[in-house]
């Protein structure tokens, strides 16, 4: 039977491992630095999932860089040919629309962080892992549904079906410390614990320097989070 | 809101789509021919995951191809990289295993079932299809946990919070047909049907030749299911 690992405690100390989705953005790489910061070895988990961004796979290897991870695995999934997203190209990323709008975007990919989870999920079995680390976010966020609070109590349920190690005993806990924060909290936390946040990427629909749109979803929440801190963006004051 | 489509009425034909798994094996090709007797229209899901017996793949497309399937779509997802089972090279194969024994076995791929049932939902999602189709099986099987009923209930309620069309209403429905069925009653139930299971592949460590070794469990389930069924199998009897 895989060991339920709690945390806190020195002697189990060699066995605090745990998988993080790290996509390369603000969020995954805050959540890391938190899960460090518990004490946990951190196992980071990038997927090319057919992304048209992907700006972020080079983040994620900044930010797994200075994170120091045990390792880095990035994982090949082709979502692109499921379709449905702006993400992987089937529409244009919506730009300026209100952050106030409660309907679902384009730039949804049905069933994402489900195969996110799933294969986060299977590493952890390999590794012997019972935490794993996802930064979603259901406040300053684009509406998906699955980044909610009872979305990932559902995934923990189903997890210990789903898995060998959850017959044997195992209780997979996916955390999800930046759930109830708001974006602006996030940037303050992440300030806070000496993350440069220059090294992260966020836009959906960058140039073809690199260079953040500033009118995706993604680009003006982050520009609201650090906004309302009452921060600058160092990948804003950087590129400037 | 996406149509809750219901079986059995006419008038909601054009809706009846359903996404089936189809690994090439006996039992998703029985779960496939099911659908279509069902009325459901066809959209095949083969997942490529890095299984050494990619055999497989090549049955799979022949079984799409009898079933005059609307789409076959084969996906790609890295699960090799992510180890921890036979199947995709970790480990060799178990064989002449007693099939009585309760334990999991090494062809145990960690999360499989539940990244290719992600993948199907995704799909499934972008075609506005609320029906899927796996041939798992809780009687004749290797004991993998995430074949049961009471994992795939667990997937069906994660479904409905995972994606939008569940936000929207949708109730997504994961038929198991075989899930009750020993391994002889699928294949008199096939049989019935006048499926040819000479195109279906099973075996997890083929010769050169793509010939069954006959020793590992899913030969060996196979070769009891034809034997109680007192039908022969053709794929032997083709290479005999």
């Amino acid at each position: 039977m895989m060991p339920v690992v709690s945390s806190g405690s020195d002697s189990t100390k060699t066995l605090r491992k745990a998988v993080i989705l790290l996509s390369g953005g603000l969020d995954s790489y805050t959540v890391a630095a938190l899960a460090r910061r518990q004490g946990f070895e951190l196992y980071a988990l990038t997927i090319k999932y057919g992304q048209l961004h992907i700006q972020e796979l080079e983040a994620a290897r900044r930010v797994a860089h200075v994170l120091d991870v045990n390792e880095h695995l990035e994982l090949d999934v082709d979502m692109a040919s499921i379709g449905g997203s702006a993400l992987t190209g089937e529409m244009p990323i919506p730009k300026d629309r209100s952050l106030d709008k409660t309907e679902i975007p384009a730039t949804y990919v049905p069933a994402r962080n489900t195969v996110f989870l799933a294969l986060a999920l299977g590493w952890a079995e390999v590794l012997h892992v019972c935490d794993l680390f996802i930064g979603v976010n259901a406040l300053d966020y684009s509406g998906y549904p699955d980044c909610r609070p009872e979305y990932i109590k559902a995934f923990e349920h189903l997890a210990a079906l789903a898995t060998k190690a959850g017959t044997e005993g195992t209780a997979f806990h996916v955390h999800t410390p930046l759930i109830k924060l708001t974006k602006a909290e996030i940037v303050k936390c992440g300030i806070e614990m000496g993350l440069d946040y220059g090294l992260t990427h966020s836009c959906y629909d960058p140039g073809p320097n690199g260079r953040p749109c500033g009118h995706c979803d993604s680009c003006r929440l982050r520009a609201r989070g650090f906004d309302v801190a009452g921060v600058f963006d160092p990948l804003i004051t950087r590129l400037d």
